[in-house]
């Protein structure tokens, strides 16, 4: 293979951490930054950023409560989709799609390790961040697994209208179960009932006395609760929850900008008297299993059992912006930035 | 069979719900009243109490909180280990001793279902409401099956000196794994690590900073926290909890008299940042699993490798001191009242 000094001084725009954030992130939290790429080594790809998935888990990792954390002055780093531009390898060609966690960075070099082809033949290159990525997986293996669903059960989801809500609730109900979800607009209410199928909606902004309102969807109470939000919200579904209930704790949005802890009510009298279950959810444990859990969700697409929704905003420049909006719920099921 | 009218009129005591304890349950929530019982029909037996098991998840059938509740009027129930004073049944002849949920009561009528014959040469009978019993195979249960151990982790135990406490920790120990304490006497301190051999013990009222105590007592931090308290100090264990934690809610013996709920802080984002597991323990799930778990306890007590502390008052009619004492910690091991 000839060896190919394509990125010579090639110039880049990369995206890096420049401060921990305290409370809701903002813009100056992160520095856009022009960077040289070195030539090509051999085995080396040279990848153009094309969709950046832009996740909630990651405000942890820039505060450094989840491990591994970013470093202050080192680049942000996701799920990608990338196209190769240039290859010293012989596994990739130029022109393959590939999928791996990589850097906030409009082009990047690789060695190769990690990166996934992704055929745009089969699904839109977006799905391989949102239902057949680590998003649809999440859904997946939380809710069955963690959740144990049995047809007939009740399942609240909260983030209900997010990526991983928006298709916890549709597998769900693709087991049996009553599944009620929680958002924060009448938009995403109707969204979720029209074109997720859930069978109830609430609005925690508009619905008044929120234990109340759980209640009265759920009439036999709850038995499932897969919880992206965290705090109160979360506090009030788990006031409804039946003995033997299961807690899938996948996300805590609400609280990940928290400075101090928030307050609650202790949870261990009621997980004694009730049995409760509540685990938290980390996906990389199911890796062995990830074919399974795309064979599922590929299926269930082709036979138009599953949907799903993306926010997709278009520059490259638009990424910290993107994923502070996160936090006040502008997306519809996935967050993804186009390059 | 002849049948025997040994109960024609016979007097009894009996221990009676008066009221639903507010706060720490007091003397006048129980009634101590005279009972008149009849005769023996054929199939029952008449059953004389010998040893009562005082246990703090009554006070959750008290309130009504823990279900199925104890009702207004009607005896306390709690396992027992009663003694065969007059018998209809061809299954359970007079002087028998058999353990079973039975009432509160000097003596009463059973028709034999559930009973359990106990036998007193095998093992001390105190020994079949205690290490042989539902508390010896909570201990196990849980913390095998929920905590899942392994060898070189670090175990956590409060109510370190109590019934269950005292045998998980022997039980971690036995499982491999270093074995931290928190009781709340300096005598507790010396009895869980020179009896039950605990490495280290955490006085929680004289060790000023709970959190700082148990970091230093767990310099590698807390892979396994068996919590029979809930309250603070769970608060305070949880706080040292390493990734992958397991906590095993057994009890929440400081929050049963709770008339507000606690404050406490919200456990769900450390859940979804650690990937944390808590779980509600119920003893009657492992039911099927029982003979595994006493012939364990069994051999482990045969070899010298298990031992155990009682705390025996004396007097029927002391039932509700020893049961209110035991959210003072007044007791020592397993608290039994004789009758």
């Amino acid at each position: 293979m000839e060896y190919k000094s394509t990125t010579n001084n090639m110039q880049a725009t990369t995206i890096k951490l420049k401060s921990r954030p305290v409370g809701l992130p903002n813009a100056n939290d992160f520095e856009i930054t022009p960077t040289t790429l070195p030539p090509l080594r051999p085995g080396e790809v040279l990848l153009e950023t094309k969709y950046v998935s832009v996740d909630p888990y990651l405000r942890g990792k820039m505060s450094g409560t989840k491990i591994p954390r970013f470093e202050i002055g080192s680049p942000i780093n996701s799920k990608i989709i990338a196209k190769v531009a240039a290859s010293n390898s012989p596994d990739f060609t130029e022109g393959d799609y590939v999928s791996h966690y990589l850097d906030w960075s409009t082009y990047q070099i690789a060695n190769g390790a990690g990166l996934e082809n992704v055929d745009p033949a089969q699904a839109a290159l977006t799905a391989y961040l949102g239902v057949l990525g680590v998003t649809g997986l999440s859904a997946y293996f939380a809710l069955t697994d963690i959740g144990q669903p049995k047809a007939g059960e009740t399942l609240v989801v909260s983030g209900a209208a997010g990526a991983v809500g928006s298709i916890a609730g549709q597998i769900g109900k693709l087991m049996g179960c009553r599944v009620i979800g929680i958002v924060g607009t009448d938009e995403k209410m109707d969204l979720i009932k029209s074109k997720f199928g859930f069978d109830e909606a609430i609005n925690y902004r508009t619905c008044g006395d929120i234990k109340a309102a759980i209640a009265r969807a759920c009439p036999e109470g709850v038995d499932i609760y897969f919880d992206n939000v965290g705090g109160p919200i979360a506090d009030r579904v788990i006031e409804n929850i039946n003995t033997y209930g299961r807690v899938i704790a996948c996300g805590a949005i609400s609280n990940y900008n928290d400075v101090d802890r928030e307050k609650s009510f202790s949870l261990l009298p009621m997980v004694v008297y009730k049995f409760l279950r509540i685990q938290g959810f980390l996906i990389a444990d199911y890796r062995p299993r990830f074919p399974e859990g795309i064979q599922k969700l590929q299926t269930w697409l082709s036979e138009g059992k599953l949907t799903y929704s993306e926010t997709i905003i278009k520059g490259f420049d638009k990424l910290p912006d993107a994923f502070i909006g996160l936090f006040s719920g502008q997306n519809e099921g996935k967050m993804i930035v186009e390059v």
